[in-house]
């Protein structure tokens, strides 16, 4: 466990410095104050006065999402809840689940046994057993990318990505593309629905048509994503938009393999913008979610519902991140 | 100007406590400073360090919209707005607007020619001039029941009034209502467009057939809405959702005119949940909107949005308050 003298190193301050944030003494700027709590979190530090409230506590359940390295997805959706959390003085429990899990035993009677106040929801699907007691529970709880409708104990945070697929069908048209494939996550999840219909109409906005040859589902990774690749090119693609950033390394991984040059054959359009992307070769074009802040806005949500604001969905604006995986339509030679 | 003392009396605390609780002393409860901040500003108490620092200003612009009694429907809503900002030391302007207003001066200009940091604004209808300004404004802007997309700097906040003509219609089904009609606002909103679909869904989701007799649109006033009384009865309604609860005004005193009893020969649902719903005879079974959270949440917002965090939406729950202008269907005599 991290000490108090660590997080002086990090920070480069002194240990009293230090000492001060924590304890919120008036003589050290809000600003510096603010900076030791979120290292504290960040570094895993508790006080003994955190362990004595154990009493006050939250969870996060997270499935088919991964969350123990900065690259990962789930990580900075975690710490940003977490350093949120943290100011108001909770305890916090990241717990990973899986189907049988939730079949073992209710969501209510498992948060009630445990003890916990609320809890936020990451990675899970529209068959997860604990979904169908959502519209019934009264225990506070926020989904990420999902959304349960008539429960004022029920909200929802996610990014609006309705915008975030027209962000990349406007930079696509603009270059000059038409033929824009689609490669989305599988059926079973809500943000799947959502990114395939904003598709459909942003396609279509753009006086453009969707080929129904060029709009796939796949599994959220590399090595699935990269078998589609000859079906996007052999039907004609000269840019595709994916799901997340794993898939679009999988495909640019399989136009290697078929010596498919990008951009100049295929621009590719990833989601997320994980650390990653900007490392690959060429540096991935993206549409940004910004975890840390989702994960904020995951802990406002919670605690407004815990205060009897039943807030039902928080969406952020997106951005588009543009890296050198798109380009100008060229003419076939 | 309210002083100290007004404070007092209201709360029923001595002027001590007032003075502590606006100075945030440590030796009163955080429940009563609390309830001292939000009733100094419910009745407009300005301290003189409030006057200081009048340099930090937000703005509320209003319009086709009544906000100066608690009958209102704008009241609660500033009145929320208010005492969040107040928390944090802004001052506020609520600045009543119109269509000629806003084509003297660009949005932008306005706000920075006014030295304000950010705007909540009320009542806007698609066609106002400043709207086709705000996907380019550069000003944190926070907008009720209206909603711009691709622009970081504009966030906005309303009810999931899906969820609300939902909670209606499911509700009027269950009493055995298949002729439901619905009088929606005018069709210059967004707040009617979504409200429309959502009838036609809700209602296809029920079973139901929309009779698009039974669909109309009016201003959302008694007047008005009183002139579609015997449309409805005579294209055979049954039951009928009302925009706001004026317009459920409207129908009622159109009912007396004309012999028919509410609820045995028609179900009326208002939406808005205004003070004056419980007192109609018979009192209003109506959709609530929170005005005061809504309020809260306007704040929240661009809070957000002024600390870089670009929140595009947040969505309260919605409830049904069940009162005795709706009843199961009787069967013809």
């Amino acid at each position: 466990m991290a000490t108090i003298q660590d997080i002086a190193n990090r920070l480069g301050v002194s240990v009293s410095t230090v000492s001060k944030g924590m304890n919120g003494a008036s003589d050290i700027s809000e600003e510096m104050r603010q900076k030791v709590l979120d290292t504290a979190v960040e570094m895993g530090y508790t006080s003994k006065k955190m362990r004595k409230e154990e009493f006050k506590r939250l969870c996060i359940f997270i499935e088919n999402m991964k969350y123990k390295s900065q690259d990962e997805f789930g990580y900075d959706l975690i710490l940003g809840f977490k350093q949120m959390a943290f100011r108001d003085n909770w305890s916090l429990s990241v717990v990973p689940i899986n189907e049988s899990f939730q079949q073992e035993e209710k969501y209510d009677t498992y948060m009630l046994k445990n003890g916990y106040s609320g809890a936020f929801l990451l990675g899970f699907t529209m068959t997860d057993p604990w979904m169908d007691q959502l519209p019934n529970t009264g225990i506070p709880t926020v989904l990420f990318d999902n959304y349960i409708r008539n429960n004022p104990k029920v909200g929802s945070v996610s990014i609006d990505n309705e915008e975030g697929i027209d962000l990349a069908v406007s930079y696509l048209r603009k270059l000059g593309h038409k033929n824009i494939g689609f490669l989305n996550g599988l059926l079973d999840s809500r943000v799947t629905e959502i990114r395939g219909r904003a598709f459909e109409s942003s396609m279509k906005n753009h006086g453009l048509n969707v080929k129904q040859e060029l709009v796939q589902h796949c599994f959220y990774n590399a090595e699935e994503a990269e078998k589609f690749t000859s079906h996007f090119l052999n039907n004609g693609a000269t840019a595709l938009i994916c799901g997340n950033d794993l898939m679009a390394t999988g495909i640019m991984q399989g136009c290697k393999k078929l010596g498919v040059r990008i951009p100049e054959e295929l621009s590719i359009i990833g989601y997320d913008d994980l650390p990653i992307s900007s490392f690959l070769e060429p540096p991935l074009t993206t549409v940004q979610q910004n975890r840390l802040e989702l994960g904020k806005s995951g802990y406002m949500v919670l605690n407004s519902i815990i205060n009897h604001v039943p807030i039902s969905m928080t969406m952020l604006h997106p951005s588009l991140i543009t890296r050198n995986s798109t380009a100008p339509l060229q003419k076939k030679r």
